[in-house]
């Protein structure tokens, strides 16, 4: 496959000007831009470039409204709720992280809910912002239904991420960032592409068999992860993000990856603690924990990897599939 | 095995009088009891009675101080920092859960954050009574170190539990209680005292490497739940409840089932959010989801079981060993 080699810069106005090109406000554009990019800058590509034919798809149908601004009320001293109203997502994101680290020095801790939202890309980008501002933070979203309740059969609940970070002393905020499936979906999806089987324990089938069937798959479930307890965690997500924000639970919300149809009003949970709420020191020792992972053989600190990609790519600029660059740079023409 | 059953309120007056002829003070002894007859009262019988013999023999030794008076700080508006003083963890939770739902009610959300603290017990207690006044709460809990990073061999994080609870609409909460642990580590202490293996998939021995012998698992980590997934979530726990709160990491607490040594100083965080902080009507939408899993067939809605068993015990009395009331009624004597 022919790729080439942008710039930060130049694949960051790819983003913008498609975007704006297919009927999206230029601020809304840029917001969008900066989480692509950023998801690329991390290794995420599934949630980069590739992204955008179906954004700006969702755009041109009107499944996201493009000039969508954004609404935020606050709701309580220490909580916000901020309605996105079915534009993208990012520019609920960044409304809420504009006001949370202050909300949180004065609070202790504050909240973000975020409702009538779309697909919020690589969950620790925004916690992982907030953390090089001195605050811990969890985020998490639901996504339309794709894993069962453990035993059960239907689709109930999205594969939902969960990502977690803090600020450490004298380094890059440890970055946690997972979701509730045992694999991303998205696997799954490319084994169909391709063609071939998936390995046992990642799906279910409609009937509720483990299945190595890619297609069969995609009409059936994900295996949560941690089996029961991947589904537990779930109710959680789902509740924080949707049943308490107003927006749809997963098995309300249309498919994500429809061109056309109702705009999905998905959710979105954020918390954040001041890290210096509670007792002194508490950055240091985040520290002192982080560095007993990365002193052992073997064990990893989560974000690493992440963090070390982005450097590297910052400098070497960020490759795409001429294919990817044509489809992108023809849409909205 | 010879068992007697004791009416609720009897049994709760064994764990008092007990507690107090070792060496703690009546409204200290009163919150353990409450804990302890709670775990029994779920059918969460490892963290009942049977924890009365070594709770006495911490204080007796010294290591849990029965007299300690838990001290409350409100650090911010939405922040409370609680030292239990070495004492028992429950004091110290109940001082938090009294204060938190007022100001979740102000601020939307709160935190109590808990240190110098003991066994918390079982996790979805404290999430359910916060449920019970309309708050969903989130509760985190660190202990001595029983898993390792993933990849690593060198424990770091405790079996360390996530319980999440919410307020349903005409029925009670959902409460959801998990350890970051594939399974609970006193189920590797049961087969070494059985003299059986435990099945593969529990433990790794001290090489990192799994077993099946239960003595070579007490020596090694347990594995986490999800693979790698458990062991960030393990980051996030012990950064909230120790690293925020001043408490022992995992890898720096001593062990719980030693009777003399140091004392623990382990910690403990609970987050309560305000069900009306947001968007109207939360508590409905939660039950809905709540009836859509119910409603699923082979599928089981969180904490259900356990609230079905407290009805059932709360007039059936609880079960409890003869030798087990024996050496209770015989401790401090």
């Amino acid at each position: 496959m022919q790729t080439r080699t942008l710039p930060v810069a130049e694949a960051r106005s790819l983003v913008i000007d498609t975007l704006i090109r297919c009927g999206t406000a230029p601020q809304n554009a840029a917001s969008v831009a900066e989480a692509l990019i950023g998801a690329e800058l991390t290794g995420q590509y599934g949630h980069g470039l590739r992204r955008v034919p179906l954004y700006a798809g969702h755009v041109l149908s009107g499944r996201v409204d493009g000039h969508a601004a954004p609404r935020v009320r606050k709701t309580r001293p220490g909580t916000l709720l901020v309605d996105a109203m079915n534009g993208f997502a990012y520019p609920a994101m960044d409304l809420a992280l504009a006001e949370l680290p202050q909300m949180a020095r004065e609070n202790g801790i504050a909240m973000a809910g975020i409702g009538g939202s779309h697909h919020c890309g690589v969950a620790g980008l925004p916690v992982e912002a907030l953390a090089r501002q001195g605050c811990i933070a969890i985020f998490m979203a639901n996504a339309p239904a794709a894993m069962a309740p453990w035993g059960g059969r239907r689709p109930i609940f999205g594969t939902d991420p969960i990502a977690f970070a803090a600020p450490l002393d004298g380094a890059e905020p440890v970055v946690v960032d997972i979701s509730l499936s045992k694999v991303a979906k998205g696997k799954v999806m490319a084994a169909v592409q391709r063609g071939e089987p998936i390995p046992e324990g990642w799906a279910l089938d409609a009937d509720g068999n483990p299945t190595t069937d890619a297609a069969a798959a995609m009409k059936g479930t994900m295996v949560p992860m941690g089996e029961a307890k991947g589904t537990a965690l779930a109710i959680m997500v789902e509740m924080l993000c949707a049943g308490l924000t107003g927006a749809n639970f997963a098995y309300e919300a249309p498919s994500f990856f429809a061109l056309e149809g109702d705009p999905m009003n998905t959710g979105q949970a954020i918390l954040v603690i001041d890290a210096t709420a509670m007792a002194p020191g508490a950055t240091a020792r985040f520290a002192e924990l982080a560095s007993q992972i990365e002193g052992m053989e073997g064990a990893r600190l989560p974000g690493r990897r992440r963090q070390q990609i982005r450097r590297d790519l910052l400098t070497s600029g960020i490759e795409v599939d001429d294919s990817l660059y044509a489809e992108i740079e023809a849409l909205g023409r």
